[in-house]
């Protein structure tokens, strides 16, 4: 039988869960007095569709059914999970208990996704208390694991183990929090930094945006990946974590923020995170961390990059700016040699290309030939310009040799010869190059079609034009080695 | 003439700078009396040689040269921009600004890394004032583009356009702060969070891990890509802005932080803040503002995903739990038939995986297919265990046919078929489809090598004796369409 749960109350949290609920294959229940809820968890529900099936790499279980309670105890008998998403009032939260457990006496657990009542609170005046205790998502659900979990003294371990063997099993962290405190353990930042953030905007030392900026263009993406102890650790380098609080004790005397009361840095604090630190870290060197952090940014900056979003944004508009000034051929006017093959491709190679090989990964042979066709079509007049007027090409072949090794940072160059460029038909050949060393050879066919129609079409006049005059001086060129072969053709 | 950029104080920050002008083509002269200078810059440089250049699509300029001075004077002496990271003792660096302003004349910008000293307490007592402005950098350097600007009410307005351009031109993102305070924006988050992460320490709340734990798993995923209001923002849904102030606000009331001196929520404050995220955000709708967050948190954790760190270790752990209990061939036991194709993949198309003609982008076809090989070689015996004694499968030769568009969200499955698995040898051939709609094939020839020699080599015998099953029984097959193509050959 399958698992089932329980959704109440809906709104963006309780969409979210019953989003991560189905996808991960339960069926799920809602109820919410809202007449508006079947839209709002339908529009959730939409968001989760499209991002979460994807973000592992092998597919999800079937999506289980949906459907929505006109009563509370419909929702919840047969439940095997609770989750509790109604607004943030207290003695609201208790009555919804009250009356689950009436229906269901007391045998299933309930999550509360509450982000500031400490489960004791929750549970006062419970007839089945020891089935409560909080798990906090956060916003989106379906996407973001953290999950805390925070029971009170008198819930049942049982239910706590169960919760977190369910919670690991929808692709969620189960934080377990050692004791309730308002607000558990994200918030507190969250406030912290909400609260100072208003004293910034109040006193007009920065805007909402440019706050926003000193976040996701600096310690945002180093928090992404590492937090906030680990991230230090490395600052402080090999002299350890106790030295680096030492130099950094400090500044909490200083007026550094709207919000003074601080802890005194005792000998037993500083020991008690440095330990914590050894036990969290201290299995890698300092220049270990350095690297794998520097891998991590490199991986979210160049993915935001494809997102053309945040410092990825950043990194495109330099990318721009520099092409504007460079010696590489970015446009047809710029082409001093006609009869030469055309470098569409001058990069280093990025430290997320490569793979358990220690070396570049064969897919990124095809994202650098892409490119280098992408360049290519730039060049002779599909440009994004063109691409927004409704015509673009799409690669209908492919044949790679890869004939040599490459490793992260190498610089890399790729040649492009056009073998043919009549009608609807567009026929490249790259050559990779790193330094002396020829590494792969690609050959491609790409026809052009109507991005409307998603059939084959002629090009405009001047791409036709282009590719021809390129086509026709190409043909003086010797043919290079590897045109025309198919795999496994003796060399 | 080259750019000179002189690093006064090495150190991880002023190494990192050094490695970022140096990187950008600017020639670095280095002052710094400590005698580990040269070492410690250099481990930075490592890190940066390895790390910066690929981030970006296109080339770098020419490495600079690095030199380093005995004298101050000789370091700052036509200097494009002096940048001082010595310790954050104020009368070292008012010191330190005489000294070089005395050997250049007042004529260079001086950019202070402090993270704490306002501009006008570091210009008191210069003889030219009007030089000297904050830029605070964020560790790495070499790879954070955040900069914070600070200039005093002295300082030149050219020097600071000078300024803006120039870290411009290097990858960064200088951000002006209106009005100097202690710390600038970041650091005061920073602090904020530093307090309120000692007390959940030390009232043994959560473990420095468990800290960095709530923070990467979830609302620093949020913060890398939209930092705080935007995200607030979404969370506030069409309601808007202050809305979304109004519900949260009674929070600052509640002792949800150690640190409780909060703003008065004004109607004014709540206006201004309201009104501005309008400006930063309002072009796009909330709707559209969830996708793109979305867009981003799935490449960022598929980015993770692939450095096997942080969410991105989660969702491996968490796959690889899946695949325990799923029914999909994982080991070469578990083959039923072995005469049929082997299924080799079996999932759903990432967000990321689009490109601008709005369908699975080229390069990605090679990914699926490359995902199918290692699975093949997984099974055949080549896993990882075998990897790490010395012995992996290259591919030498591709050939894929795109035969139909592949969009996001779509599930997708990959067939395999060994057309040969003789001596050190693997020819697949991998069948791409999406329900019954065949997208794409691909032919592969890999060979097996020794690691060490990165030379061919002959497999274990386990693993020739189940390629040679495999292979035999693939052979009672037909032969699928498009084996032994090459580019451009007829149908």
């Amino acid at each position: 039988m399958k698992n089932i749960a329980a959704i109440i109350g809906g709104g963006v949290i309780g969409g979210g869960w019953a989003a991560r609920f189905l996808l991960m294959g339960w069926d799920v229940r809602v109820f919410d007095p809202d007449p508006e809820a079947e839209r709002k968890i339908g529009e959730v529900l939409d968001n989760a569709r499209r991002s979460l099936p994807g973000l592992s790499d092998t597919a999800l279980p079937t999506e289980g059914n949906l459907r929505f309670c006109e009563t509370l105890e419909d929702a919840v008998i047969s439940a095997t999970w609770v989750q509790e998403s109604v607004p943030e009032r207290l003695e609201l939260k208790q009555k919804v208990y009250r009356q689950i457990q009436d229906h269901e006496g007391g045998s299933v657990i309930i999550g509360s996704s509450t982000s500031g009542f400490k489960p004791t609170e929750l549970a006062d005046g419970a007839k089945h208390p020891e089935a409560i205790l909080v798990a906090h998502p956060f916003n989106p659900v379906y996407l973001l694991p953290l999950v805390e979990l925070v029971p009170h003294p008198g819930t049942e371990p049982g239910f706590v183990d169960d919760a977190k063997e369910i919670l690991t099993s929808l692709g969620m962290h189960p934080l377990l929090v050692r004791k309730e405190i308002d607000a558990h353990v994200a918030d507190r930042f969250l406030e912290a930094v909400w609260r100072e953030a208003l004293w910034l905007v109040k006193d007009g030392i920065a805007t909402t945006e440019e706050i926003d900026d000193a976040i996701r263009y600096g310690f945002g993406l180093r928090w992404a990946q590492m937090g906030l102890f680990e991230t230090y650790r490395i600052a402080g380098g090999e002299a350890g974590m106790a030295h680096f609080i030492e130099q950094f004790g400090p500044a909490l005397k200083w007026p550094w923020t709207k919000l003074m009361d601080v802890p005194d840095l005792t000998d037993d604090l500083v020991n008690t995170i440095a330990s914590q630190s050894d036990r969290q870290s201290g299995t890698r060197s300092i220049r270990q961390l350095e690297r794998i952090r520097d891998n991590n940014l490199v991986a979210m900056m160049r993915a935001l990059k494809a997102q053309n979003w945040g410092a990825g944004a950043l990194l495109n508009d330099w990318d721009t700016a520099r092409n504007d000034t460079s010696d590489a051929v970015m446009d047809y006017a710029e082409i001093e040699d006609i009869g030469a093959p055309i470098e569409t491709v001058n990069r280093a190679v990025p430290l997320d290309w490569t793979d358990y090989n220690g070396h570049m990964n064969e897919a990124k042979y095809l994202q650098v030939f892409g490119d280098a066709t992408d360049r290519f079509m730039w060049i002779v007049g599909c440009d994004a310009d063109y691409i927004a007027t409704g015509g673009s090409y799409f690669t209908a072949e492919t044949h790679i040799r890869h004939l040599d090794e490459i490793h992260a940072g190498t610089r890399i160059r790729v040649e492009t010869i056009c073998l043919n460029g009549q009608g609807k038909k567009m026929h490249v050949f790259h050559q990779l190059w790193a330094g002396e060393r020829l590494c792969a050879t690609g050959e491609h066919i790409l026809i052009h079609v109507s991005l409307e129609t998603r059939r084959p079409s002629d090009p405009s006049d001047k791409i036709a034009r282009r590719l021809g005059t390129i086509e026709a001086a190409h043909h003086a060129l010797p043919t290079p080695d590897g045109v025309g072969r198919f795999v496994g053709a003796p060399r």
